[in-house]
């Protein structure tokens, strides 16, 4: 595939500002493991996004962010709580157990959303025994595995339902740029402002050629994150290539321009589905992910021809991702594509 | 620091040849987690090179490789035996027991390299009851920790040592180019052609930004390592920019001409510290390593102004590590300094 | 508590017989680890009961038995499919991750039973790739945690679904007696007659004083799970002791004779409890445990003041479990107690 | 065999007393998971024992014990520092590594015995950078796997060096009566009074038929060691029938009547080595084992007839261990057959 394609916005590039701040720090030589100026930088400018007690750890991928991040917050007897359709309890084969011995327990999330009730009913029902795997942290996806985004007040409700019952609060924050820039918020107003503990934030599918931070916004988790970092192998020896992408995404809010441009392709592709072909996405467009329901029988035909991911065989759904690079001609020819297949 | 230095090869930045491949890499969109050209065409090149039993796994850096590598070819019962300096055991936390499980069983390592009459001590104690940790795989560092290289014919003898006794045979080679290059060898005579099972191949010390390659000769592994490579936090999305610089390094054989300067500029180091300082190095150098032994007290001194490595503040001896772009004005200045300080 | 109460068959001393086997066995030396008599005389006895294929490992309790078990027919990326009421779903705390390394997928089971519809939708839903923990073993509790028992025709439905998608099977067998005391069979008819893989086959609820085993009726595991009982902390240095009371329970089909009072208890329990307070229990009685619905308000008082357990103090359920020596006093003084404190 | 031997005092049955406790708590119901009276009664008699600050906490065995204790005291980024000849090192299997994921540091340890250089000098070693595991805990065998045993003084200067250097100090105490017995000191001497943080306090070696504790000392650990005790599957349900057996050896300290004869037997044995044949134990006979050094050319001849382990077949050193009913025939017949097999 050489075109822009939906399956997934980490089938994209990368974006020029990136790369260009990426080739420059390939120049000469550098500390390594994070003691070199571009790291310093990067911590510098995060302190200023996500506030003045924030550590930054660069790290290779979001599930070493995830595995990293969550460890840190767990016991050996510990247990996080999630939505059914996280990326910690789907996506991540068994690293959350094999690297982070931890028990995952998957709440129903009605448009990848969880809900405070459903939390509490959770937490409610354990009794704290040594019997059962101790829920110690609630994990939240913003903006979520299906492109729905978490209000600031559903944030602090989902927050303060943890907070009630001594759980810390991990976001998995993949493309928490994308609910950030929908949401016209800072990154510290889904994180730091409602009590956040540790973000995952992700850089590699918002124009990023690889690489994700653990920010650590409770100093007491700095020094575990930065041994479990090492310990679970996601320690870059020369880090100033991890820290040069993210700190040209956190420059001049570039993460918010990329996210906001994948956003409105999204809005864009959903409106033109909607005229076009009379289809309602399943979800609410609120980040850069469409999901469209279709006849399950046409799905092989279009994921053989289109470039989108066949989310549910079984029921017909299809996922269509939309990156920072995303063209109105990428939208129109998928739209094109759709019309003949499902016509 | 911003001139070159000698405390790491992972100090040093990238290549050209292997920077512009990654900038031509980033351009447009592909499939992910190694789905595209650049990772076909990777897989097809070390085919050529390893043999046409390889299977690759990019991976994003070298305890990732170990790891990786080492837990496919381990039951969750058994050891790795390797040496005392082996980066497995002393450089990498706890990830080879907190990810894989594992024991390690570090044997003594005269100048670094493991000893077949040694090894097979070691293996004749083992009375294979359930009480041990069973040794189930040999970990060879090639080049090794101290700037050593086996001889093929080393290999061999160590290879027959573990397979006698049924061991799986796994080389560290995060410097496995310096080693062919100084022997004048391909990659396969010191892998595949003497019988070893999996290769951790090093990128990131010879040129490239990060990222490493799980090679496996043993068709049998490769399921396992692509398993193993998700479930330990070690799958790339965009994975293209990981193969597009392993290919570059592997197209033209780039890998041995980085290696190749490396080695030149170590041998030229040690040469200039006989002749100007009169000091031998402790350990042949025979790859890209120089072990300086100096006064105890002089170290603190030394490592405050020059850009080289305490190896041992105790017994005084400091690690000059040459890399690709390593000058002869770098050695001359790293020699003057040395002069001047150790006088 | 002295008196004989219903919290669970855990609370429940040893039979005599048991209990006079461990005596018996306590006299003299005896080799170790599994070399002495009488283990050789249980695992000959074991192959008459389970089959001529049936390797029999002791281990010391439920938990570890299914750690054991599970983790030998697991690789480390694997998932076990079980029922969301399972002891390993919840009574585990981290064991199966922390231990095991285990992704735990859990399904609605009705009653406590799986539905071969329930676990072929799963299965079915799983494509095979990296990024999911990958199904590889059906874990069965019989009887149930719910007090119920898989017929020999819901077995073999279950097995067969799990076979036609490629996955091992085992049971939890923590209470396997009380189910083939209750069908009338034999316990191979539960397991080796059905292609069951893996039996945790449980003593300790049954009249030991501790002890299960890992029965392994699939050959090629006794290696696997000899090494892993040792790797995982359940190896006994005096296994004489584990063994002479399973062989007790063996001999003469002791554990039928206390399973069928344990069972026969419990129906007795249902018949007095829908005679005199007139309350259905909430699943059908078909081991040894009734569960009885109460008025939520009303389980502070009951668990208070009677020997039962509050199982889901919202909904107003509890959990009597009848064992090996339950007597009809024991039933008419809880039932009298709860006609006092519900009437 | 059902003669008494000297392969190990694991081959000992279980002493009068204990067996009798054990089969006076088999007697009706109680309360499981430790809520019983007999547990009670062993955590009081136990803060009697080892100090008002202790928490007792029954394990099924060694292994489970020093697991459970160590990865209380050590975070996943952590090493244990040990002897080469540690059970910890040499005889767990990957238990360490698999359920507690340490890494494990062993030193040389002339007859069995740490010296505080030796530890000291280690730890000198180590930068508390992230790259190695760090050193947290000092683990202790008293008395020693060579029969020796550390006096007070030697215990509190190698808790000194732990302390000057922040590590915890855990004793594995399989054998711990036997050092209070030899050296004529209470338990707490050997533990509390010098520092301890956590004990594994062995009752199977020294008459019990299963079962140890981990005797936590510093009560910030109690709860840490009550939930990896579930999550390492180290919780008893029926907790009574070890406790029954720790009570009944607590008791009238029946455990230094039980080490000291088996020490006195070791004694004896070592002397009529030397009056008979001459031979000279290896190591001080201080505990219950003898190290009897035989030429290699007659160690199968003497393991094949004679109850004793081959310890190193290679150099000829033969292990003899007492227990608690060795008798003085016992100890004669041994030296007879060796008389005649080396004569």
């Amino acid at each position: 595939m050489t075109t822009r394609g939906f399956t997934s916005d980490n089938a994209s590039g990368a974006h020029p500002d990136v790369l260009a701040a990426l080739v420059a720090a390939a120049e000469g030589h550098a500390p390594s493991y994070g003691a070199d100026d571009v790291t310093t930088a990067l911590e510098e400018r995060a302190r200023e996004v996500f506030g003045p007690a924030t550590s930054t750890f660069p790290v290779f991928n979001g599930t070493g962010a995830n595995v990293v991040g969550l460890t840190a917050l767990l016991h050996r007897w510990d247990a996080v709580v999630t939505s059914e359709h996280a990326h910690l309890a789907t996506d991540e084969s068994t690293a959350p157990q094999l690297v982070g011995g931890m028990a995952v327990l998957s709440l129903p999330a009605p448009a990848g959303k969880l809900t405070p009730a459903g939390v509490a009913e959770l937490l409610a029902g354990h009794d704290g025994s040594v019997h059962h795997a101790r829920p110690a942290v609630l994990s939240l996806t913003q903006s979520t595995e299906l492109g729905t985004v978490y209000t600031t007040a559903e944030l602090a409700a989902l927050v303060g339902v943890a907070r009630d019952h001594g759980l810390a609060v991990h976001v998995d924050g993949a493309r928490l740029a994308n609910a950030a820039a929908r949401l016209g918020t800072s990154l510290a107003a889904l994180t730091s402002d409602v009590g956040v503990d540790v973000v995952s934030f992700g850089a590699t599918k918002n124009g990023a050629l690889f690489g994700d931070a653990v920010v650590v916004l409770d100093p007491a988790l700095a020094e575990p994150v930065a041994r479990l970092r090492k310990a679970t192998t996601q320690l870059a020896s020369k880090m100033r290539f991890v820290s040069a992408q993210l700190l040209a995404l956190l420059t001049d809010d570039l993460w918010r321009t990329t996210a906001a441009r994948a956003n409105a392709a999204a809005d864009h592709l959903a409106q033109r589905l909607r005229e076009e072909l009379g289809i309602e996405p399943a979800y609410a467009v609120e980040a850069n992910a469409v999901f469209l329901p279709v006849p399950p029988a046409a799905v092989p035909a279009v994921v053989a021809e289109l470039p989108v991911l066949p989310w549910d065989r079984r029921t017909g759904l299809l996922r269509a991702v939309c990156s920072f690079d995303t063209t109105e001609d990428d939208v129109e020819s998928l739209v094109a594509g759709l019309a003949r297949l499902l016509g």
